[in-house]
């Protein structure tokens, strides 16, 4: 991105905006800060889809009454290393922390927690949460279904959420491997970003609305559907669609949340499912002690020697070799702790316009 | 392939021979028919690459010594939820059983279990393992690594296994829904298949020994590697790859077992790995008891619905539309149980090559 065409603001900035954004819409300071740290946390690691540049989704939602900012988050049922949480159509990005946390601490005592979320919204970033995991010395686990926009392998329509997964191991004095990926071969956000530009996009991301490979972005707005990881079935499409099937039954079945089609949309303006089989769309976080199978220090000594000998690996040609997983976005937060968070001028125009509605001041 | 070619077998009567070679090498007769039936489990699923067809290297390990036929199989570390187990180098077909059943065990128990397996081989199939906790009213979990043969993504060497994961799901009417798919694009027993027929691999499986793409299944087998689940970055290569080194790191750094390109070999006259960084390769096991979150019957219902739903999605141009994972082993295993297991003569040729060596009858 030319950097004329962004303008920078710091992270504890942006934090403090939203916080205040969100309790103007009803959400208790606490549940407010909360949120914000994640949209921030987003914002830090690069990931700027998911990070304010949601705001405008999330207070449409809260203005609208469709989110309830003040839930009442219920245990429906646990055994001493699981749990189901009712997250009383809250934010996500409370809801989420909040049942994070549970599975952290059933994991102290029982060696492993995990926790299955119903009637809940989107969650921000999956990686806030594993993060949280790691710090703990545990093996983080977080998935999200979303609302449906990949096809199944040899499918025509829209069943499937993005569906990610994200999985942290700490290290010892190398930062922590984190893995957290989308199911789908590419996020709908870099679609979108091809129709700005007039570009093609790459054969094996999506569909056109009659199941055909398209190269053309405007097919996939037109109807069309993302594939899953993989593409097609010779390179493995079958391997993508398989895990955004595991995501979906782990947070939407498995907590009594809708699942595939019926995943509830983020934005207002969607036409809404045909079906409800649940409430809201479903979480699911886990969190392991790394003691509870090996010394954790043993243990993350191993993780630092596996960072460098993948680091060390021959690099292929015209590369630079091989990344570890969450490199990008930690070198992402190095650099804008310090520089601040670049926003495009849309999304600074947006913010503009939440703080006239709401008062609360923005740069 | 040509029915000319294979003759069929009963699946009893293969896991009756494998029992008894087994036994001749010393091990114990419950051992012998738990390994015989976790490999019957392959043939009769229609993965044949893991089934009888697999007898000459084990046994090749076992009479050579490198596989204790005698494990004494050995608790390290347990919470709750969680253990560690060192399998005393024995068979992974017989150290796997028993960590899965240990697994399934914590859970009833403590509503998940969780057990990493260190100094351990090969374990058959990894949905052998996950059915068993579908079939108590759990999801089941199974990972392993194996041997390095994948690059990670921007590298040029062979670093990582294919490192299957496997999951499933139970129904109530339907059938379990079954994720089984190692985490590269293609298995190498495809790449040995097209080398035998002089055919070319899809572009997107492999680099050679330069790390450049190649359609050349003879590149590959000279020192090529395979390309994980996505083959390039534009296509998420990276989440195939991230996906490989999260298996890794539970099966191999969790355990104590060895990792990445340091994972030993299933064959006795490969190349040993540069370094030990532990023993054996590793395996990881879970179960989830489903009543941990929901009621059983709740959630098996909505595995059926969700098995109707994608079953009648709108098939994409020149498909019969989705399939459910677990469809093609679940269809094999009904026309072999009645149809016997057809063998290719090259298999038929070796296991009548091991019954002159043990005296135990074939055919």
């Amino acid at each position: 991105m030319d950097s004329s065409d962004t303008k920078s603001f710091s992270a504890e900035m942006l934090r403090e905006f939203c916080a205040r954004v969100f309790m103007y819409f009803g959400v208790s300071k606490s549940d407010a800060t909360q949120a914000a740290d994640v949209l921030g946390a987003a914002d830090l690691r690069g990931i700027d889809s998911h990070g304010v540049a949601r705001m405008t989704s999330y207070i449409d939602l809260l203005s609208k009454g469709l989110i309830n900012p003040k839930p009442q988050i219920k245990l429906l049922r646990s055994t001493p290393s699981t749990a189901t949480v009712d997250g009383d159509n809250g934010l996500g990005l409370v809801v989420g922390p909040h049942a994070n946390q549970m599975a952290i601490e059933l994991a102290e005592k029982a060696g492993s927690g995990w926790v299955s979320v119903m009637n809940t919204n989107h969650y921000g970033i999956a990686g806030y949460y594993v993060l949280k995991a790691a710090s703990c010395d545990m093996i983080g686990w977080a998935m999200t279904n979303t609302s449906p926009i990949v096809a199944p392998l040899w499918g025509m329509e829209r069943m499937l959420g993005t569906n990610p997964i994200a999985v942290a191991f700490p290290g010892k004095n190398e930062p922590p491997i984190v893995i957290d990926m989308a199911t789908c071969t590419a996020a709908y956000g870099k679609i979108e970003m091809a129709l700005r530009k007039g570009e093609k996009i790459p054969e094996g991301w999506a569909m056109d609305n009659q199941g055909h490979v398209t190269v053309d972005p405007a097919d996939v707005i037109a109807g069309g559907a993302l594939l899953p990881l993989g593409s097609d079935r010779e390179r493995g499409g079958h391997k993508g669609y398989g895990l955004a099937i595991m995501v979906d039954l782990l947070t939407g079945a498995l907590s009594g949340a809708n699942w595939g089609p019926f995943a509830p949309s983020f934005a207002v303006h969607q036409v809404p499912p045909a079906r409800s089989v649940g409430k809201g769309i479903g979480h699911f976080f886990g969190a392991m002690r790394i003691d509870g199978f090996i010394e954790a220090d043993a243990f993350k000594s191993q993780v630092d020697d596996y960072i460098r000998v993948f680091r060390a690996a021959k690099p292929a040609p015209g590369t630079s070799g091989p990344l570890i997983p969450g490199d990008p976005e930690r070198e992402a937060e190095q650099i804008r702790r310090d520089g601040g968070v670049p926003l495009i001028l849309p999304v600074i125009e947006e913010l503009r316009s939440i703080s006239r509605r709401t008062g609360v001041p923005f740069d």
